[in-house]
C-alpha cells in the first residue's frame, strides 16, 4: 500500500465535505460534518476499529488492548476555518487511522488498547468556543457553552443533541488518566520551519504559552494643520515606536513571537493628530516565563517611549494560556522513529494551539508536525506532499510498535 | 464703547442659534443659520451697513465709498463643525462689524467702499464642499457643486433656492478685481503659537499648502504563532518604522507640519501578521518647494524602509492646494497697527484652510490670528479672550485708516 497516496485520496475526497468551493468550509453539527463522519468512519472501520459518536460529538474508532491495559489515543479534529485548507485538523485523523490499518497490515499486536478521534470543533468558527471534544474527555468541560449560540441564533447544545450527542452526557465522558497511555496528534506545522530546513517531519517540544494585552497610548487630538510639530502628544507615533521596538526586541529573542494584529485610531480622520492608538500585543513563548519576562520588557519599554513622547500608556493582559510540554518518553519515541526514517529529527515547539493543548489536561502529550508549502494555513493554497503523509503514517506506526504498555 | 464686552456680548448671543446644546452645531441653509443671520444682519445695521444676502448664500453688509472708489471686503463664515466652538469663523463676523461701527463712531471717513461677508459655509460639514460663498465671489465656483447632496438627500443647490438664495445666480457674482482693493479676515489662531509666546494678535504671512498622500504597505499574513519573527514580511512593522521616521523629520523642518491621522490594517486580528497598513499622510508648510521637497524624502524614506522590511510600499498624492501667500501691503497695515497697540506683531503662518484661502483667486488678502486658549479648536472649550477681541477690533479699524483708496 502506498500510504501516502491513500492519504491524498482520501483528503481529496473529503475536501468535497464543504459548504463552499473555494477551499474547505465544514463547521462542526453541519451536514458537511455528517458526510465528513460517514467517510471517517469508513476509514476508521476499514483500520478495524469500532466506531461510535460520543456524547460531546467525537466520532470514536476504538480497538480494546489485552484485558486491563490502558489506552492509547491519536486524533485531531475534523473542522476547518471558513474557506480553509484541505490538511489542517482532518489530516491528523486520517494518519491516525492509517497507521492503525498499517499496524494491522503487519499483524503487529499492541500491548494497549488504541483510539482514534475525530473531534467536532478546535477551530471555534461556528460557535464562540472550542476544544469541546477534548475537554469533554479531560473533564475540564465548562457547562457554560452549551448555551452559546451561533450567528442564526442556535444553541450549541441543541445542534449538539441534534447531531446525536448528548449535551449532559457530554459533561460525564472524563476518562480516568490511569487508564490512558497519551495522546498523540499529527498536524501540518502552519508554519515555515520544516520546509526552510528541508525536512519532512518535526517533533513538537511543547506548545507554546499564548497572552494577549490591550496597550493604550493616549495623547492629544489638534488640527493637523495648527499644531506646531515641536508640541504635539501624538499617540500614534507613540504607538509606532512601540511596535518597532517590540517587533525588534522579539527578533532578539529566539523562539519567542510578538505580533501587533490590530491597531486603532482617534479620531482617525485625515488632518487630526491622533490622540488615542489602541492596539493589541500577543506574545507566544514555549516558555512561561519567556513569555511574562517579554512582557515586562514590553511593558517597561512602551512606558518610557510614552514619556518622551508626551503621552500615556496602559498595557493590560486580557487573556492568558500557558505553555504545555510535550511527554518526553512521548517525544522520544517520535523522534526515535522519525530519525530512523528520515535520518534526523527536527525539534520545534508549536506557536498554535490544538487538540493536543486541552489533551493535556488528561494525559501526557506529543505532536508530530509534517512539512507544508510555504507555511501556508487557513488558506486553500494549503498543501502537503503525499510522500511527506506516507513517512508520517510509517513514523506514527514505529513509535506506537515502541511504546511501553503502562503510561509514560 | 467696551469693544471686546460687545464682542464677547454677541457671540454668547449667537451661540445660542445651534443644533446641539455641547457647544455650537451650525450647518449652512438651516433654521439655525437663519436665526444667526438674523443677529448679524442687526450688527452689521448697527455699523451703518446695508445689507442683503447675495445668490451664494452670503450674508452681505455694504457701506459705499465715494464714487468710483473700489471696496475693502472682510469677514469670514457663520458655520461651525458639530460640537465646535463660539469663536470659529463667526468671530471674524462680529470684529469686523464691530470695527466697521468703531470708524463710524469716530465719524472716519474712508476712500473706498467697506463690505463685510458672513459667508454661509467653511467647514463643508453638511455638504462635501466648502467655500461656496468667496468661491462666487472669486469667479471660481464650480457648477458641479449644487448637484452634492446631504446625508438627507438634499442636493445644495436646493437648499440655497429655499434659503433665499439662487443656484443659477450664483455663478454671476464675480467680482472685478480691480473694483476690489483686498479681503481681511480675522480667525482663532486654533493653535498654541500665540499662547505661548504670550501675545494677543499675530499677523499671517500666507496660508499653508497642503498635499494628502495614500500611503500603503503590503506584506504577508501568517499566524501571529506558527510564522517565526525572522521571515515575517509585516507591513504594520515597516508602517510604523515609516510613521516614526516621517515625524521626526517634520520636526526637523521648521514651519512644516506632516501628520498620518489614520492607519488602516487588513486582517486586522490579534492572531495575525498584518499583511497591508494602509495610512494618510497629509503635510503642510508655507512654501510648497518646502512640502514637496518633504513628500520626496518621505517617499525615499518609504522606499528604504520597505526594502529592509521585504514589503512593497505605494505612496500616491491624493489633494494637493497650493500655498497663499498674504499681501504684504495689506500685511505691514496690519502688523503696524498691531505693533502701535500690543508693542510687537507676531508674524506666523496659518496651518488651516480659510475663507482667505479662495478669496485669494480675487484679490489680495490678509488675515489677524487672535490668541486661543490651549490652541483648542472646533470643540466646545474653544476660547478666546474678551480683552484680545477688544484689541482685534481697534487694530482692524487702525488698518483700515492706514490704506490707500487704491489696489494695494
Amino acid at each position: 500500500m502506498d500510504w501516502g497516496a491513500e492519504a491524498e485520496r482520501r483528503l481529496t475526497e473529503i475536501a468535497a465535505c464543504s459548504e463552499a468551493t473555494e477551499g474547505v468550509t465544514r463547521l462542526p453539527f453541519t451536514p458537511e460534518h455528517a458526510a465528513a463522519n460517514d467517510l471517517i468512519r469508513a476509514w476508521m472501520e476499514q483500520a478495524g476499529l469500532a466506531v461510535h459518536l460520543d456524547a460531546a460529538g467525537t466520532l470514536v474508532g476504538r480497538k480494546a488492548g489485552p484485558e486491563g491495559t490502558p489506552t492509547l489515543l491519536m486524533g485531531s479534529h475534523q473542522d476547518s476555518v471558513r474557506n480553509g485548507g484541505r490538511y489542517d485538523g482532518i489530516m491528523g485523523v486520517a494518519l491516525a487511522c492509517l497507521a492503525v490499518e498499517r499496524l494491522s497490515a503487519d499483524r503487529a499486536a499492541l500491548p494497549f488498547g488504541i483510539e482514534v478521534l475525530a473531534f467536532a470543533d478546535e477551530e471555534g468558527v461556528r460557535f464562540p468556543t472550542a476544544l469541546m471534544g477534548p475537554r469533554a474527555l479531560a473533564g475540564t468541560l465548562d457547562p457554560g457553552v452549551f448555551d452559546l449560540t451561533d450567528r442564526e441564533g442556535i444553541r450549541l447544545g441543541a445542534a449538539l443533541d441534534a447531531f446525536g450527542g448528548d449535551a449532559d452526557a457530554a459533561l460525564t465522558l472524563a476518562r480516568d488518566p490511569r487508564r490512558t497511555l497519551g495522546f498523540l496528534e499529527v498536524h501540518i506545522e502552519q508554519g515555515p520551519v520544516l520546509e526552510d530546513d528541508n525536512l519532512a517531519l518535526g517533533v513538537v517540544t511543547g506548545i507554546c504559552g499564548i497572552e494577549r494585552n490591550r496597550v493604550r497610548f493616549a495623547g492629544e487630538t489638534g488640527h493637523a494643520g495648527t499644531v506646531p510639530m515641536q508640541g504635539r502628544r501624538d499617540a500614534l507615533v507613540a504607538a509606532s515606536r512601540f511596535v518597532a521596538a517590540v517587533h525588534d526586541a522579539a527578533c532578539d529573542q529566539s523562539d519567542l513571537r510578538a505580533t501587533v494584529g490590530t491597531l486603532d485610531l482617534h479620531p482617525d480622520v485625515v488632518n487630526a493628530i491622533p490622540d488615542r492608538a489602541e492596539l493589541t500585543l500577543e506574545i507566544r513563548a514555549p516558555e512561561d516565563t519567556d513569555r511574562t519576562g517579554f512582557a515586562a520588557r514590553a511593558r517597561a519599554e512602551g512606558s518610557r517611549i510614552a514619556a518622551a513622547s508626551g503621552v500615556s500608556f496602559e498595557m493590560d493582559r486580557t487573556y492568558a494560556q500557558p505553555a504545555v510540554p510535550c511527554s518526553a518518553p512521548l517525544r522520544k519515541a517520535l523522534a526515535k522513529a522519525a530519525a530512523a526514517r528520515v535520518g534526523r529529527a527536527c525539534l520545534l515547539s508549536s506557536g498554535a494551539t490544538h487538540d493536543t493543548s486541552a489533551m493535556a489536561d488528561l494525559c501526557p502529550v506529543a505532536m508530530l508536525f509534517l512539512r507544508c508549502r510555504e507555511g501556508a494555513s487557513h488558506s486553500p493554497r494549503e498543501f502537503a506532499r503525499a510522500e511527506d503523509m506516507g513517512l508520517a503514517v510509517e513514523v506514527l506506526a514505529e513509535a506506537l510498535r515502541g511504546l511501553p504498555a503502562r503510561p509514560v
